[in-house]
C-alpha cells in the first residue's frame, strides 16, 4: 500500500486510531456482558464507557509498548490512564489478547468488504450503463487476437458485468467468512470467560461467534477471503487487458479518457497511452500475490502461533486498499471510456468479408455439400482474399462450385451483420433481466 | 499427478476415453436439439446415437489429430467413421470447438467435485467419530508451541471438523461456479446456433447455461474453483501439521497407525515416522500451486485466446487427483490415529502446575489485587517453577502475599482440570448440533 | 507433465528405469569406495558390478515395495535377487536411503539442466540468425501498445537473444547449485560411513560433495534451481507475447509458420492463430507455479522431514519436461517465423509522420525554442494529424511558428528513418560481439 | 512494508528525497556527457550542478505532478525552478523518462543489495561464532521430528552458515543482475542520444550499460533479483523453524533470549514464546510473495508497457525493507540464542539407547549376520524399549542371538557418543576452512 494507489476511506479502516477504537469497543462491550453475568461490578463496566468519546493517543500507546513489548497490554495501560486504574481493573478479564486482536481484524475486514461491495456496485452500474449504450455497436469479435465473427461492444460490457456480478456474490460470501468474532480465552475453551460474553460482543460488533476457536479464529476463513480478492483482481486484469488491446494504435476502437491538459509523454506529445489500465494490470498482481501467503497462514501450530500476524499486518491493509483503489479506477475508466464505432467497422472490414466465412461454410453444408468439401471451398476463396486482397463475396460468387450450391442472393444474405446480433437481446436479458 | 498419489476413480474422469465420451454426448444432445428446431433432419440426429455403446478409439483419434492438428476435427472424423459420413454430416453444426471443449471441462470438474465432496463426507465422519471418542481426553493446549492451558483432544478434532465443514460448503459453491455449459458458437453470439441447443445440452449434462460466454466460458469461474481447492489443501496441511507435532518424539501424544509389518527406516528400526502427514504437507503445496496460474488464466485476449488451455490440461487433473488422494489419505490417518492419553497427562504436568497460572492471576484480581500486582505475584512464583523446578501450587501456598488474597483451599481449587473443560459440551453443540 | 507437451529425451531422465540405474551406480561406486577403505570385502564390491548390464525390473521392485512400503529397501531386495544375497550383503552399508535418493535427484536435475542448456543453445542460434537477417528491417517501436519511434525487427531478436543469453548463464549457475551429492548417513555426520565414500561416489557421478548435509541435501539449492527455471519461463512468455501481438489481425507484422495442410479453426478456415505462442504463454505459467512450492520446501524440520518429496516427485519431472518442450517449441517458432516487412512499413505510416514528433521537438529545442514552447508547437500540429488525418510534415511546414525555427529542409531531414537505426550496429556489437 | 518491520537505513533508500537525488545525479551526469559531445553548451551542463547541495522539495514536485500527471516532467519543472529556466533548457535532452526511472530503480536495488550483503555478513559472523561455541554440544538429530542419531548444535549452526553463505553468493549475483543502467531514449535505439551518455552516467552511478534496452531495462533481471530474495527468505524460515522447534515446551533445547522486563503473555506469565522466529516465518512469506509478480512483470508489451511499475513501487521497497529487517532480527536471535545442553542430553536419553540401534544393526551385519536377520534382531529389542520402557543396551546384552555375534564389550562400544561426532571437524573444515 502506497499513497499513490490508496483512497482515504479504506486507509482509515487500517489506521491505529481505528484499531484502538475497535479494541476499546470490544473491551467495553465485554465488560457489559461480564457485569450482566455478575462477574465484574456493574459500575466498573459502566466506567469503561467514560472513554467513549476519548481519542486514543497512539504515540503514548507506542511508548508504553516499547517497554512492555506487548501491544494489548500497552493499550490497556493507556486505557487505565484515561478511565482510572481502579475502574480499569476489570477490563479484559478472562480474555486473551487474541480475543481482541482477532475480533478486531475481522471487524476491519468486514468494513473493508463493505467498501469493496460499494465499489463493485459503482463498477456494475458503469458497466451496465455502457453496455446499454453500446448494445448494438458492432465490432469484430476476436479469438487468438485474430478476427473471428462480429459481436457488439455492448456484449463486451455485458460480459464484464456478469463477471463482476459473480465477483460481487463471491465477495458477499467472503465477507460472511470473516464476519465472526471470538472471545474464548487463552486456548478457546472459555475456561475463564463465559460464552455469553462472546455472544454479546459479537452481536454489538456485527459479527457471529466463531463456533470453535483456539487462541485465534481459524485462518481458513482469511485464506478464502484473500483468495476471493485475488479472483476479483484477476477479473479487473481481464477488463484492463481488453481495453489496452482496444487502444493499441492499430486497433484504436476505444481509448481511456484523456483530459485536455494531460501530457502523454515527455518525448512524444501525440501519444495517448492506456496507462490506467496498464496500472490496473499491475495492481491485480499485487492483490493476487497475497493469496498464497494467506493460504500458508492456515497451518498454525497447535492452538496458534503468531507466524500469520506479520503477513496479515501487511496484506490486510495492502490488498483491501489496493483493490479499493483499483475498483474505483476501473469504474472511472469504464465510465469515461471513449468508444470509436467507426474504427470498429473499419477494422472489421479489413479482410473484405472473411469474417463471414463460417456462415458460408455452414450454408454450404446445409445445401448438401459435405463438411470436408465445404471446408475446401471456403478455404480456397478465403486464401485469395488473404493473399491477393480479393473481396470474399465476389470470389464466392465467381466460384462455380460454390454457385452450384448457392445463388448470388443466398451468398449476399450470408454477409448480413444483423445475423450476428440477433440474439444480443437474449443475452442481455440473461445478464440484466428482462427489459 | 503421478500414480503414487492417485486413485483410479478420479483418474478415470480425466482419461481420453471419458473425455471423448463426454464430447460425444454433447454432440449427440446438440443434434437432438437441432433436430427439434428443424435445423437438421431428425434421422441424422437419431443416427448419432448409433455410437451410444461404441468405444472411441483413442489411438485412431490421435492418429487423425497428428494430420489435422486439431483435436475436435479429429474426433468428428472418427465419429464419422463409426456412424457413417452421411449421418455425421450434421454433427457439430453451428458449434465451435470450444463449445465442446469448455462444456466438457466443466462436466469433468463437476464430477471431480462430486468425488471430492464424497471424500470430504468421509473425512468429516472420521473427524466426528474421533471427536466424540476423545471429547474428554484432556491434553495441554499450546500457543507458540508452548504450554498454555488444557484443552481436549476432542476439541482438536471438533475444530478440524468445523474447518472441513466450511470447506465442504466452499466446495459446493465452487462446484456451482463451474457447473455451466456453453453452446454459443464462435464468439458467443449464437449467430449460427439457437440458444435452445445450449439449454438442451446443459440440461442433459447437468449444467446450467452460461449467461454470457465468448468463445469460451469465462475463466473467473475456474479461478474460483481452483482457489477453493487451494484453501481445502491448506486445511489439510493444518491438520497434518498438528499430527506431525503430536507425533514428535518428545511429545508423542498421537501417532499415525503403524502396521505390524511396516518398516520405518532402513537404518533405525525403532523409528515410526509421521510420513503420511508429512506427505500431506507436500501434497497441499501441489494443490495450492495451481491457484495463481488459474488466476492468470482469467485475462484472456478479447473473445478468447488459448493460453489457459495448457495450464488446465495439467491443473485440471493434477489438482483434483492430488486433492482426492490427500483427502482419502487424511481420512485414513484420522480414522486410525493412535492417541496416547497418558502421554498427554504426562506432558501437561511437565511444569508442575504452571498451566494454571492464568487462573491464579485471575483469581488474585478478583480478590482485589491490582492487575499489575497480581501479574508480579504470579510471575515470581512461576519463575521458581521454571528455573528451580519447584511445584507451582506449593510455591503459591508459601507466598505470604498470595496467601493474603487466597486461602489454601482457594489455591487448590484453581488447579482443577474440570474448570477448563466445562464448556466442551457447549462447543460440541455448536459444531455438531445438540446431542 | 503430459505427453502432449513432452519430449522423449527429457522424459527418459525421469523414468523408473533411469532412476534405478542411477541408484545402482551410486550403490556400486559406494561399495568400491568401502572396499578401498577395507570396510567391506573387495570381492563383494566387485560382485555388485555383475548387474552392470542388467535391466532392473520396475514391476518387481514395485511389487516388493507394496510389502515393505519402502522404495530403497525394495530396490536393494531386488538387487540381491540379481547378484545373490551373499554378494548383496554389503551393499548400502552405512548409508541411509536419502543418500541414494537425494544424490539421484541431483544427478537427474543436472542431466535435465544439460538438455535445457542444449535447448537454449538452439534457441540462441535461431534468435541470432533471425536477428542478423532482420537487422535493418525497420518497424515501429511501441510503448504502451502505442506507436513510439522506429526500431528494427533485428533489434527485437537481439534483445531476446541477450535475455536468453542471461538465462543461459543463470541456468549454468543453477546447474552448479544442484550438482552436489551426499553420502553422509542418517543425519549427515558420517558416523557410519567415511567421507571418502562420498567423495568417490560424487566424483564418479559428476557431482561435488555437499559440504554439510543432514539426512538430505539442503533444499535452498533446489529452490534456486526451480526459481531459475521460473525466470527462464517468464522470458519465454515475454517472447511469446511479442509474437502474439505482431500476429494480431490489425498488426500482422509477423506470423507463426502455418503449414499448407494445417487447419486453423473448424469454423473459420481463414484464421491463422498464434496457437504455439499462446501455448507457450500457458506453459510459462506451469513452469513458474513450481517456484513457490520449491521455496516452501526449504524449511524442513530438524535434520529432515519428507514433506518436500511429493512436491519434487512432481515438479522435478514436470518443470524440466515442460521447459524443455517450451524451449524447443519456441526455437521452432523463431526459426520459421514469417516476417512481413511491408506491413511493418504500412503500420508505421498509419499516423502520417507522427512517429517523428520527438525528433522535431528536440530540433526545436536545439534551435533555441524553450522546452515548453517546443512541446506546444509539436502538440498542436500532432493533434491535427490525430484528429483530422492531416500529414504531420505538411502541417509543420505550414506552421509559421515552427518555420521561424526550422527551414523546410530541416523539417524534412527530421523524417529520415536512418536517423533511428544509426546505432543498430553498436547494439548488435554489444549483444553478439564485434562483427 | 510497515514501520514495525522496517529499519531506517533501508527505508531511506526508498524515500522520495533519495529518489529525486538520484534522478538529479543522472540528469546532471547526462548533461556533462552531452556537453562533452558538444550536443549542449558546457555552461548549461555546469549550471545543473548548482543544485548539487539543494534539497528537492517533495511537496512542490507532488504539487506540479498533480497538474502534469507526469512525475519526471514535474521533477524537471522543479529543477528549473532551482537552477533557472534558461539553464534547465538542456536537461533531459534526448532522454526519455524511463531512462531516469529505470536507472534510478536499479541504483536503489543495488544500494539495497549492499545493505542486505552487510546484513548477511553480520548473520554469517553470528552463525560462525555460535557454531564454534557449540561444535561439540551433542544433541539428538531428528528426521521426521523423530529421534535419529546424535549430531551437535554446532553442526546445525554450521549448516545454516553454509546455507547463508550460498545465499550471500546468490545475492552478489543478483546484485550484478540489476547493476545496469540505460540512457537509450524512447525505444532504446539511441536515436536522440549518443551511447556515450549512457556510458558516462552508468560509470558515475556504479552501473554498467544495459547491452540492449527498449524503453526500459529488461525485467528478467528484476525477476531474478526478487527470486533470489525469495530463496534467502526461505532460508530464514528454515532457521526460524528449527529454533521454534527447539523452543517447544517438550523439547526446550534452545530459547530466544528473553529480557528480564519482557512480558510474555497477558494471561500466562510463565510463557516464553518464540515470537521472533514465528515472526520471521511470516516475514519470509512476505518476501516470497513478490517472486511471482516479479516474474509476471517480465512479459511487457513490445518496447514496454507500464504494468510492472505499480508492482515495483511496492515490492521494491517492501521486500528489501522486510528482508533487511528479517536478517537483522535473525542475527540478533542467533547471537543471543540461549542453548540448553543439559536438556539436549536429557532428550537424547529419552528412549534409553534406541538412538544407537543403527550402529548395532551395522555391527551385526559386519559380524556376518545377514541384513534381514540383523534387522529383526535389532527391531525386536528396540520394540521392548519402545513398548515396555526397557533399556536398549541391557536388552541387547540379554538377547542370546545378539550375543552370539557380539560380546558385551562390543555392544557397549556401540553406545559411544564420540562415534557420532568424529567427523565434525571434517565438516567444519569444509564449511569454515581449515582451522
Amino acid at each position: 500500500m502506497i499513497p499513490r494507489y490508496s483512497r482515504p476511506e479504506m486507509v482509515a479502516i487500517w489506521s491505529p486510531e481505528t484499531k484502538f477504537r475497535i479494541w476499546y469497543e470490544i473491551e467495553a462491550h465485554a465488560c457489559d456482558a461480564q457485569a450482566a453475568l455478575g462477574v465484574i461490578p456493574k459500575e466498573s463496566a459502566a466506567a469503561v464507557w467514560k472513554a467513549k468519546d476519548a481519542t486514543f493517543d497512539v504515540d503514548r500507546i507506542d511508548e508504553i509498548e516499547r517497554v512492555t513489548k506487548h501491544d494489548v497490554i500497552a493499550f490497556l495501560t493507556h486505557l487505565a490512564e484515561l478511565i482510572g486504574n481502579e475502574e480499569a481493573r476489570f477490563v479484559h478479564q478472562g480474555m486473551t489478547s487474541s480475543d481482541v486482536l482477532d475480533t478486531t481484524f475481522n471487524v476491519q475486514l468486514v468494513r473493508a468488504a463493505d467498501i469493496l461491495l460499494a465499489d463493485m456496485d459503482g463498477l456494475l452500474a458503469a458497466l451496465k450503463r455502457r453496455a446499454m449504450e453500446h448494445k448494438d455497436t458492432v465490432c469484430i469479435g476476436r479469438s487468438h487476437g485474430i478476427h473471428a465473427e462480429p459481436v457488439t461492444m455492448g456484449l463486451k460490457f455485458a460480459r464484464f458485468h456478469a463477471e463482476m456480478d459473480r465477483n460481487r456474490a463471491r465477495l458477499v460470501a467472503a465477507r460472511a467468512e470473516v464476519a465472526t468474532g471470538a472471545i474464548s480465552g487463552a486456548v478457546g475453551t472459555f475456561a475463564n470467560i463465559d460464552p455469553a460474553v462472546e455472544a454479546h460482543v459479537c452481536e454489538k460488533m456485527g459479527l457471529t461467534p466463531e463456533p470453535v476457536s483456539t487462541q485465534v479464529i481459524p485462518r481458513d476463513r482469511h485464506a478464502m477471503f484473500f483468495a476471493t480478492l485475488g479472483v476479483i483482481a484477476s477479473s479487473i486484469e481481464n477488463i484492463a487487458i481488453e481495453i489496452r488491446h482496444l487502444q493499441r494504435t492499430e486497433v484504436l476502437e476505444a481509448e481511456e479518457y484523456f483530459s485536455p491538459g494531460q501530457k502523454g509523454s515527455s518525448a512524444m506529445p501525440h501519444k495517448r497511452n492506456p496507462v490506467l489500465t496498464e496500472n490496473l494490470t499491475g495492481l491485480a498482481r499485487l492483490v493476487r500475490m497475497a493469496v498464497v501467503p494467506a493460504m500458508e497462514n492456515v497451518a498454525l501450530w497447535h492452538e496458534r502461533d503468531i507466524s500469520h500476524s506479520s503477513v496479515e499486518r501487511n496484506i490486510g491493509p495492502d490488498t483491501t486498499v489496493t483493490l479499493d483503489f483499483a475498483l474505483a479506477r476501473l469504474t472511472q475508466v469504464i465510465d469515461k471510456l471513449v468508444i470509436y464505432p467507426d474504427n470498429m467497422l473499419k477494422n472489421m472490414n479489413k479482410f473484405r468479408g472473411l469474417v463471414h466465412s463460417q456462415r458460408v461454410l455452414l450454408a454450404l453444408t446445409q445445401k448438401g455439400v459435405s463438411r470436408e468439401d465445404a471446408y475446401t471451398l471456403v478455404q480456397r476463396n478465403a486464401m485469395k482474399v488473404w493473399e491477393q486482397g480479393k473481396d470474399f463475396m465476389e470470389e464466392l460468387k465467381a466460384d462455380p462450385d460454390v454457385r452450384r450450391a448457392m445463388s448470388e442472393a443466398e451468398i449476399e444474405e450470408k454477409f448480413d451483420l444483423g445475423y450476428h446480433t440477433k440474439h444480443v437481446d437474449t443475452i442481455f436479458a440473461r445478464v440484466f433481466g428482462a427489459a
